[in-house]
């Protein structure tokens, strides 16, 4: 996983402060009355997918171990907490390291309702800690990569670039950028993500270029196309619609020639546009010339624009939002106490509580047909004639973390493996149930006898 | 506006890199080309307002100074951009500073369809590169501010604490929180806001403190209260909801007594909850316990509480995800190249383009009627019987920033003061037009002539 080296952490803000208060008055509580070192289990997971999704991507696991390494409680961020907290757990605090283990589904795998994305063990004191700052990056870059998947099967092979950054917090915008490479996009448009995970960089022009070549004597849309190429190449992509489409075309290959690298449209009726502007570029010789279109588009409209000569598409704000799916909806929970599962509202009673592992199962086409929790410690559920492949890698051990994490492309890689193995139906935008389903083996029967894990 | 001194912006990172790669490129060409330098004039609008909203409200203003602060390009972001730029490029950005004026709509201003929020104007180059941070800042900060503003008018009073941070990208999170103080939230359990921004802090406890106090002998949840009791105090908020919900309360009031503090209730049907809670609270006495209720709130559930005994509520996932509307949608549009108003599509016609001011016009009531735009360096539009406000204030006059610009707490009291100047309707949550026209007023004839702003 492409992360900043473990080293450097010391250079770089602490993340310790990007957290909920309620964590650090709980530590307090739990320090004063001796339970905060009780051995611990919680864990990710989400209750559910968003309405109608059938698959969600484990986004942000490669960013969770420069977060963990910056997590810690210096003098600056010892002010803040000394003013709600009392002495001993702020010298607590200015001590703290993670000292547990926690294993992790690979960034780029599928998750389902219940799948257990990250467990998390150690004392109750040094879990709970971690609660929000991992929820918010598993949250954000599972919403954001989910979404993206959609849309790159949506595209069905042709070019992606993210470009949705002004869309989104400046900060969001890197980890907008990050996912949607992880999906199977190929490049952005923000030089931050360039710079720190490594995502190829994209982008050519705007309006304003076109809209600076005017005078008192008029628009010139001309003198701004020979501008670009002038600086870019012709292998360049020209803005075609500030004015007149048609005029557009004219102008850009009259400003490049027929040699020209792309020409983008970025409203208007895309699908007619791109037969329109397709055939002018014919006749006119431009006969490679791409079509890169953009504006307001999601995985809906990138469906429905299949057909038409489309070579390449720009995605924004549907991406950056998630589209209509913001976060993921993950939550961390306490799953076991000194060896006793526990659960909101059933402790002690049988109980999905419980540190927990998963398998896949699936054909030996490869297809997967479920996915099968069951209980750490206890035998593997038998996969009977099904292949089964376990999904949680160790991702810190003895607060040391692993180094033989995933790269980006590695999971980018995998995911594209991932999203081959579903069912025929999972791929489909339309809404529907998650494509496989989850069960639980319970602990004394090792088979799959659980209900479904939907809530 | 709270921001960090600009002579601590050295030790800090640059936000140069926060932008899109096709800015650069533009810059790029126009250097080459001459038209680099060329004055021009760039303004942030929405086109529009999130389906059915009736204002919007400004957020972020206050980040930007910051942000601005930091926009260096340094050897380490150089060495970015020098992968696709030519060495003259690179040099010029070397020794970037932006020198041009800006002028803004104050941070908690409401804003409308056509609103010029910020104004910019310099050379070309240096005003294009600005376009992505700002937009970033200004989108996500006014999304959330926006959202925010609603949910507090339906609390009608209540004590509000926004604890959505788990929701959302780790550094989205601190600018939620600062954004749901400017609306008028009482509270953050973010920290780092509470560090970077003064928003006040809040946070107690959450269901693992309770399952923690697990044995071998069952579940222990009166422990688990006077554990936090002890430590926080009786006027701490104890969470009841974990197994059963009157068992709950009556297990708070025998660890805490009477006076205790608070009661949270995060999950079931709260208005019934809230009322049966209340009850119990008053018959043993603890009559001045205050009811805290949480659990996927947004605004319309929180006006649906207003007749229940509800003492306070904390809301998350619809505060930081813009409840429905996770962008404001704003642009960056170049609206005036060497004194020529130019627009897309229409450069040069009777034009929108050209740079604008904003007045607001209200009766003597103080009720807001109308915005007028007229173009800059032309008489305001006479206010007739109306008393007009002028909108836009300086924020950067020749790359300096402004002294004496508005604190978050006068942006939050602004805020307040604006929306009791809408119309009635204006505040109705239910979906609907922009609470006052947006109007435009020719330059030829300084009066309210153009049809609305909408598009």
């Amino acid at each position: 996983m492409a992360t900043v080296p473990a080293q450097r952490a010391g250079d770089r803000p602490s993340t310790a402060l990007l957290t909920d208060q309620y964590e650090l008055t709980m530590v307090e509580a739990a320090l004063a009355d001796g339970s905060a070192n009780r051995p611990c289990s919680f864990e990710v997971f989400a209750r559910r997918l968003p309405d109608g999704r059938r698959y969600g991507v484990v986004g942000g696991m490669g960013r969770i171990p420069d977060a963990l390494a910056r997590f810690r409680f210096g003098e600056p961020e010892l002010e803040i907490v000394s003013r709600f907290l009392d002495a001993a757990t702020v010298e607590w605090l200015r001590e703290f390291r993670f000292s547990g283990d926690i294993d992790c589904y690979r960034e780029g795998e599928l998750y389902f309702p219940g799948s257990p994305i990250l467990s998390v063990r150690g004392t109750f004191a040094e879990c709970v800690l971690l609660e929000t700052l991992v929820l918010s990056i598993l949250n954000h870059d599972s919403a954001i990569a989910s979404a993206a998947a959609r849309m790159v099967s949506a595209a069905d092979g042709r070019r992606m670039i993210e470009m949705g950054s002004r869309r989104a917090h400046e900060e969001s915008a890197v980890a907008c950028a990050r996912s949607a490479y992880l999906a199977g996009f190929d490049a952005t448009s923000n030089l931050e993500a360039v710079r720190r995970h490594g995502v190829p960089g994209a982008g050519t022009s705007a309006h304003a270029f076109t809209l600076l070549h005017t005078t008192d004597g008029g628009a010139n849309e001309e003198a701004a196309f020979r501008a670009q190429v002038a600086a870019l190449g012709v292998g360049t992509t020209l803005l075609v619609d500030t004015y007149d489409i048609t005029q557009g075309v004219k102008n850009a290959v009259a400003a490049a020639g027929t040699g020209l690298g792309g020409v983008r449209i970025d409203s208007g009726d895309l699908g007619v546009l791109a037969r329109q502007v397709r055939d002018q570029l014919d006749v006119l010789g431009a006969t490679g010339t791409r079509i890169v279109v953009s504006g307001d588009l999601d995985e809906y409209s990138i469906a429905a624009l299949r057909a038409e000569p489309v070579d390449s598409y720009g995605v924004g704000t549907s991406l950056v939002t998630g589209s209509g799916a913001p976060t993921a909806g993950m939550v961390y929970k306490l799953v076991e106490v000194d060896g006793v599962p526990v659960e909101k509202r059933s402790a002690h009673k049988q109980s999905r509580g419980g540190t927990k592992r998963a398998v896949r199962l699936s054909r030996a086409s490869g297809t997967v047909v479920e996915e099968v929790l069951y209980r750490a410690g206890t035998p593997a559920p038998d996969p009977g004639e099904f292949e089964a492949r376990e999904l949680l890698i160790p991702l810190v051990r003895g607060g040391k973390i692993a180094d033989d994490l995933p790269s980006l492309e590695d999971s980018r890689a995998l995911l594209a493996r991932n999203l081959v193995s579903l069912p025929w139906e999972g791929l489909k935008l339309s809404h529907g149930e998650p494509a496989v389903p989850t069960r639980f083996a319970a602990a004394a029967e090792p088979t799959i006898t659980g209900e479904g894990w939907r809530q």
